[in-house]
């Protein structure tokens, strides 16, 4: 066992956003050394007294003013050489949210903040072009066993607003006829008695999420699952 | 950014063995302070110029003559407190194997070393019964949805062999005639004509797994899935 060890944990946040049939995540521009006027994900040092996933949440909001209370711990990257300073290993974390729902203020280390789309990225300082990579595998992941795509759609929605994340995360066409069998067969989803016009389009029953259900369903071993990729 | 940091970066290996219908994990007892005589998971600091992925390997041969050169990382555990002595953030690892393939040897920090049935686990130290039991858990997803338990049995095996391994890994009675049909219909397991004669039971055929098959179809995009717990 090393009597010195001469290594710094870090943790860096993806968050991704949904909105208007784009996912995006939010980059900060670095105002300091090394890297400096790269674009690159939040993220920081951890605090000796403070938990890892305090330590992100507070890097976040100090570098981009976004607040988000729960982001899930995605891998630890901890190659030697990723950081031109130190040895440093980053656990990283991943979320996503609506991005309208929140103001983004750059301060600290960053000098500029702003949400890319992701088929839009400029290039990453360190290694966090393979951070976001991972992170984005992970997401499309995840959308297909959790119904974690609701919390990005307004409390009722018609069914194409659900079609079209699936879509736009999963970067994949769906077939919308099967997709929609299955989503109700789960029996999670229901229809309301109100209708949805837009523009000149056809006019579209609402839907809603029932959040109560699904959980009573999970606990009788329900799993939801959406194959698409 | 705190000018110093006093965090050590350490990894912990769980590694997971299954033999003659027992699910058992590598323990040591530790020859050192803290929690010096107390079981824990094999594991140590992380020496400066080597990579996450060689620290654990190395502690593992070091403290159980162990050797696994893929282990598959786990999570990252950072709870200020979790050792007595430093702050120090874990990255765990986890692994599944034969018992009988290794011989296991104590040295270093560890003064014994045990496979111990996961249903007989001693105390552990540290937060290593935390850790445990997210392996414990990650290890019935993955066996769930990839077909890692076949590395485990015989090249041909009678089907109760594989019907026993996710039993007793998943901890959960499997309706036998809905499994074999399940796996069989994969087509990634066949029949041999060889037959498999034990003590006085019935006569069985033996099959084996065909990768080759496997890999192919996971280019077209199948999707392994034993869903029973």
């Amino acid at each position: 066992m090393p009597a010195i060890q001469d290594i710094k944990v870090a943790v860096d946040a993806v968050v991704f956003g949904y909105d208007a049939k784009q996912l995006s995540v939010l980059l900060i521009k670095r105002g300091v050394e090394p890297f400096k006027d790269s674009w690159a994900l939040p993220g920081g040092l951890v605090m000796d007294n403070e938990s890892l996933e305090t330590a992100v949440t507070r890097e976040l909001k100090e570098e981009t003013g976004v607040q988000i209370d729960y982001l899930e711990q995605l891998y630890t990257f901890g190659k030697p050489g990723r950081d031109p300073r130190n040895r440093v290993v980053s656990v990283s974390y991943f979320g996503l949210v609506r991005p309208n729902h929140f103001k983004i203020q750059a301060a600290t280390d960053a000098k500029e903040v702003q949400w890319f789309p992701v088929k839009e990225l400029p290039d990453l300082a360190f290694d966090h072009g393979t951070i976001l990579n991972m992170a984005k595998e992970r997401l499309k992941a995840k959308l297909q066993y959790q119904p974690i795509g609701f919390d990005l759609l307004n409390k009722e929605f018609p069914f194409s607003d659900l079609e079209n994340l699936y879509t736009t995360i999963l970067d994949h066409k769906i077939d919308r006829r099967n997709f929609r069998k299955k989503i109700l067969s789960f029996e999670i989803v229901e229809e309301t008695d109100k209708i949805h016009q837009k523009g000149s389009g056809r006019p579209a029953k609402l839907f809603k999420f029932n959040n109560k259900k699904y959980n009573q369903l999970l606990n009788e071993g329900f799993h939801f699952e959406i194959k698409i990729v």
